[in-house]
């Protein structure tokens, strides 16, 4: 993997970059949705590939354990499997046991954890880790990491950050030659000192990139901005910064100014399956009565698919009514509206106007009442 | 609406045909699959499409009660309002008032029925069912019918022809000259005589089709096909015969080859919700284990979207895990295995030899075993 920024922001830390991978290239700031499962939920790949995806996410926890690493890794691999050719890039699995796990033992060799679907019990370390991931095939890959969970206490998450190292020592241990870039996971929790610590320890070894986790797990969003400001400082210049499971549309933009490249979340997809609707002006109900009669696309303007097809009375119908096609296609009217926001992050660097932009995205959306759209 | 014979078979009653709409033309014969609110249910129209579909069938109770069809008419009409620029017929309402609704009430007038959604009153007369189906806008419509339950007897069945027939003659009245076809259906449970003496009723006042109606209630195959071949009879070879509601690739078959032309059923949609999937060399289950790591597709050879991309391994992991794509990518194989099935019985009478196609279709089935392929 290739990584170089293009540009620097005069107003701000974010920077304009490029991945180059084997897999083909994207920019950066990019933002990948959640194919969990091998399926970005609700559309085909070729879908999220006009809508604008450039790069998708997956989780090694939950492939690991439906349908099996092994049985990916015999039928060619994870693009082949399901038929992405673009680039991907796979989680660790720390964050899953953690959030979705009903049991999980931590040791210094790894994680001990129940399955969410058989409560059959598992083990994850460094090792398995990045076994899984090789058979899997991503692009990207991560290092297991311990995820403390929120409101966790100093002693406990410092605790958590010095396993986090070891473990990411022993990632990069067995890691071969294989074109996988690997990111170090930066733990910490809300403590600056812990989160510099961490930082430190990694961009010692010298990963390909560094991630930002336990960010996504319910903390206030001062809190998360000031951990990410003042650990970012910790990070180097010439490597890509991944901010993993955030956020929303603000989020991402305050995160790119300060100087993060890379975003996932599932926001996009799974409100797309409540009938949540992302627009330049709000976010958008679409099973209220108003759309009832409403001929009109979700968002003037929009390119997508969906609003290029479809009425926002005829969306509430299928929702109301629970079609499928209507998951499809408020998802991809969803996927749409993030790739093309962080197209318009990208566009507003390369012309200097980054602020300007960050303005009218939120004054747009001051006056806004979903009533009067 | 205008219907020509093309092609007669010599060795059985099958006729080549062409219907020409103000949506455009198709081939008869011809399969129409099932879009009850207005969405075949698990795909775009494109992709219907894009599978070989012509012509869609939407069901005029479930538009009535939801979101009604004021409101569609509002819209633009069911072409617009649901992006399908092709032919769509809809049927009068009659048969779901049987299927559906816990109550109804028969009268001269019409049906009385409670909706199947929240228990409310509805009545439906042959002056509604008309104006309806103008509100939708669909190319060929239905005249109301009463459809006698299984098992009804034949004091019961005389009535309902009577009635049935009464009706279409008011449905005839309510007829405006604007350029939808419309069929009279056909009814008379399992009696012969009951069935001639519908159609010579209907054929009397002239209509632009004629449906066979009641022919999906769970009957056995000896006793639908002799209904059928008897009543085919009593119908004018100028203009199309449609089955309503039938059924396997087999019943289509046998169907065609005493002058059937049209057909719907939800068979290949909703078995492929199922996990059912169609081939020509018999129905495969997909979360079979057998097909756990099968990198095939569904059917060698089939140019599906989904046969061209995803191996049976991938699509027993979606339908395992319940993802969405799974619904979608079954649905798309087994529409375009009864359009391509309709296309190859078209292909064969073409080249008069639709004895040899259906010898060699039931051939090819018969030493399947789905452990085998």
């Amino acid at each position: 993997m290739e990584f170089q920024v293009v540009k620097r922001c005069k107003s701000s830390k974010a920077r304009l970059g490029e991945i180059i991978t084997d897999h083909g290239r994207f920019e950066t700031p990019v933002f990948m949705p959640v194919g969990t499962l091998g399926a970005i939920k609700g559309v085909s790949p070729d879908e999220a590939w006009d809508a604008g995806v450039k790069i998708i996410l997956a989780n090694t926890y939950h492939l690991y354990l439906r349908p099996g690493h092994e049985l990916i890794e015999k039928l060619g691999g994870l693009h082949r499997f399901i038929n992405w050719s673009g680039p991907i890039l796979t989680d660790s699995g720390g964050f899953q046991t953690l959030s979705l796990s009903k049991l999980r033992t931590i040791s210094a060799d790894g994680v001990t954890f129940q399955s969410h679907l058989d409560g059959s019990t598992h083990f994850l370390g460094p090792e398995k880790v990045m076994e899984i991931q090789r058979a899997l095939g991503a692009d990207i890959i991560m290092t297991l990491d311990e995820c403390a969970p929120l409101g966790a206490n100093h002693d406990y998450v410092l605790a958590s950050v010095k396993l986090t190292e070891q473990w990411a020592r022993q990632c990069l241990e067995q890691r071969k030659d294989n074109g996988q870039a690997l990111f170090g996971i930066v733990q910490g929790g809300i403590y600056p000192e812990l989160r510099e610590m961490s930082a430190r320890g990694l961009v010692n070894m010298g990963f390909d990139g560094y991630s930002l986790g336990g960010l996504s797990l319910g903390e206030d969003r001062r809190t998360r901005e000031n951990v990410i400001r003042s650990t970012r400082e910790f990070l180097p210049e010439e490597k890509p910064v991944y901010l993993m499971g955030v956020g929303t549309p603000e989020d991402i933009i305050e995160s790119v100014k300060m100087g993060v490249d890379m975003f996932d979340c599932v926001m996009p997809t799974r409100n797309a399956r409540n009938g949540m609707l992302f627009t330049h002006k709000g976010r958008l109900t679409i099973k209220n009565a108003v759309y009832k009669e409403d001929s009109s696309p979700i968002e003037e303007g929009c390119a997508c698919y969906t609003c290029s097809n479809y009425s926002r009375a005829y969306l509430r119908h299928l929702f109301v009514s629970r079609e499928i096609l209507a998951y499809r296609l408020n998802t991809i009217h969803n996927l749409y509206y993030y790739a093309h926001l962080m197209s318009e992050i990208r566009q507003a660097m390369r012309e200097d106007r980054l602020a300007e932009f960050s303005h009218d995205f939120y004054k747009t959306k001051e006056k806004w009442r979903e009533t009067n759209v």
